[in-house]
């Protein structure tokens, strides 16, 4: 198993981000709150090359701190997309069949609109006035950067954790528009422990001196410290025990163990540089409205829940990662059930590997064989 | 299976705190780091009498927030000790049988003396000047107070978590002293994830504008906000997945939810409490030291580590929780290998309980029925 990022030369080669106006003023994102929200611009990139029929594209969906660049290179970066193990040439999600769409989350912080973007109604960033969010918006989003694009339909949909929460509102909602959803290492429903986790995240961003009630970029303070604590934290939860103990064990991080509060163990060490590495490239605001979104979901509370993908079926595969303790494989099954219950074409399949919950990003042998064996079969339909 | 604090009437009646200088200049506490301390105050309780040969003595060690009033009820207060479900007449720890002691640890903040205190030499609070901590200083104060109550050797030594670590070191450097060593929900070694759930509750302290570098006592700020986070994370690991659901699952804190940043949730209401509460007991400084001293401990480490306990075997009773994912069973096992290697006598038990770690705080049946015939075979030795 090689890890995301340790790919030498990632083969899509040089890509390049590029932003729509997805929404504006005249035509506004109506928001399942109730609020309006223009312009929403987005951020993505696309990977290989849309059919004449149309028909081949895919949609990715991202998970909390993704972003739109998932795959090939960025012109003088050193490290490829998030997911560049899965997308590409001759990869599981093959860039020669498929036209592969990836782009920011709505609420995000890395081009996609978001709380930290500028509010044209007073020029200042929205910080707490932006619109709280619900999955369906993410998905309203997505469907506009599809009309965008001319895609009316995604031969499939695919995103692990947060990603793959987004793919099954989807298909609730939309079941017309994909052919096939691919959910990984997801939910359908946080359990109250995953509630507690995202919460504390929260209070450490909001008790942070620099939060200033979330107006820190106009008064030139930054919740940082909340920020990189809620990250370390959040960590803790990405890996398995196993992981952790495998990667780390009791070692020192600098030759003998010499107790004092600073970096004693390797443990520490790569928490700290999580927690450090973050800020450069999330921001405060949009981990508060994302991980809301994430305590909110919950689809099947509705009993027509299911209707409109049992009129317009879906083929779904479903996967879960053993030692995943951040969202148990019971998580899986529980969508599983949802969907077997209501007889929609699901394959599940529980992949071991001893990293947990990041597992979705990794390249793990079985796990890569079941989601192109999946889309090879989704291929055939394109002849 | 009641929750400790819901017994309405604690029989041993109203019980008083107590400080006695166990260490002074003239006879300094000597560290395990080299360092030495004075003068050494300690605060403690007792419950029950000291027989006639001094041989019923019972000592009960505390876990990482815990403190000297075990059992009773202070007066004017409401709620009784922390352990009064287990310590009183005709309970598992039966002060009419035992005379039990039970102490505030060195570091504390809770009456003994710990980095919030006044060092002599410059009048002010330690703060971060206060010498490190290891688990042997602990036992070595617990020793001290020994002597000054006139105990050479206790009939049982007993403690959960931070607690049973102490008792399992105790054992290992002076198992002549102790008849007895009740272990509940302890570690003999941190894991990585242990250590990294630590160190993220210790940046959330440090990291608080209001920590200053430690010296907040002397410049009038306080750590408060990341102390409150500190604890609410710790709390993630104190109680079950299971008993989180079952307590809170995914239910409103007041009637429907509507989505915000506060509280909405029964979990986030239940979490905010138990951080604030925390704040009015217990000092950001005494939650460095004391989970340092844990992060540290690794006392099979040495392999001279039984040689003591072999020429002077003490009876052990190891107990484990089925739910306790903070210290998990495979802890507990740990310990009962190295002990059974040795041939020490040594019982062990995996209690079922829904509610995680916190549970050796608990009124569980079967768990106190072994508690009870354990110490009931030490008590026939008084006769």
């Amino acid at each position: 198993m090689r890890k995301n990022g340790q790919v030498s030369t990632p083969s899509l080669g040089i890509v390049e981000t590029q932003i729509a106006t997805v929404f504006d003023r005249s035509d506004p994102l109506r928001m399942r709150s109730g609020a309006t929200l223009a312009p929403v611009e987005v951020a993505y990139e696309t990977y290989g090359e849309l059919n004449a029929q149309r028909s081949n594209a895919v949609c990715i969906c991202h998970a909390l701190t993704g972003d739109a660049h998932a795959a090939g290179l960025h012109a003088g970066d050193d490290r490829p997309g998030w997911w560049d193990n899965m997308i590409g040439p001759g990869k599981p999600i093959d860039t020669d069949v498929w036209f592969v769409v990836a782009s920011n989350i709505l609420g995000g912080c890395q081009g996609t609109t978001g709380p930290s973007s500028i509010d044209p109604e007073t020029g200042e960033p929205y910080a707490l006035d932006f619109p709280l969010l619900d999955m369906a918006d993410f998905v309203e989003v997505h469907r506009g950067l599809a009309r965008h694009l001319g895609i009316e339909r995604f031969a499939a949909v695919v995103g692990g954790s947060l990603g793959g929460m987004q793919v099954l509102q989807w298909s609730l909602t939309h079941p017309e528009e994909m052919g096939s959803a691919l959910i990984f290492a997801a939910s359908s429903r946080l359990t109250a422990q995953n509630i507690a986790f995202s919460a504390v995240g929260r209070q450490a961003i909001m008790r942070d001196s620099g939060f200033n009630e979330g107006k820190f970029l106009t008064r030139g303070t930054t919740p940082a410290k909340g920020l990189s604590v809620a990250r370390m934290m959040a960590h803790i939860t990405y890996l398995s025990e196993e992981a952790f103990q495998e990667k780390f064990g009791r070692s020192a991080q600098a030759g003998e163990l010499s107790p004092n509060f600073g970096i004693d163990f390797a443990v520490e060490s790569y928490l700290e540089h999580q927690g450090q590495r973050f800020l450069s490239r999330f921001d405060p605001l949009s981990y508060l409205y994302l991980t809301r979104v994430m305590d909110y979901f919950d689809p099947f509370a509705d009993e027509h829940a299911l209707d409109a993908l049992v009129a317009s079926p879906v083929r779904f595969l479903v996967v879960s990662f053993d030692t995943d303790w951040r969202f148990a494989t019971e998580h899986s099954r529980r969508i599983v059930r949802h969907l077997e219950g209501a007889r929609l074409p699901t394959s599940f399949r529980e992949i071991h590997s001893s990293w947990g919950h990041d597992s979705f990003l990794l390249e793990i042998e079985q796990y890569h064989e079941t989601v192109r064996a999946f889309l090879d079969r989704a291929a055939e339909d394109l002849a």
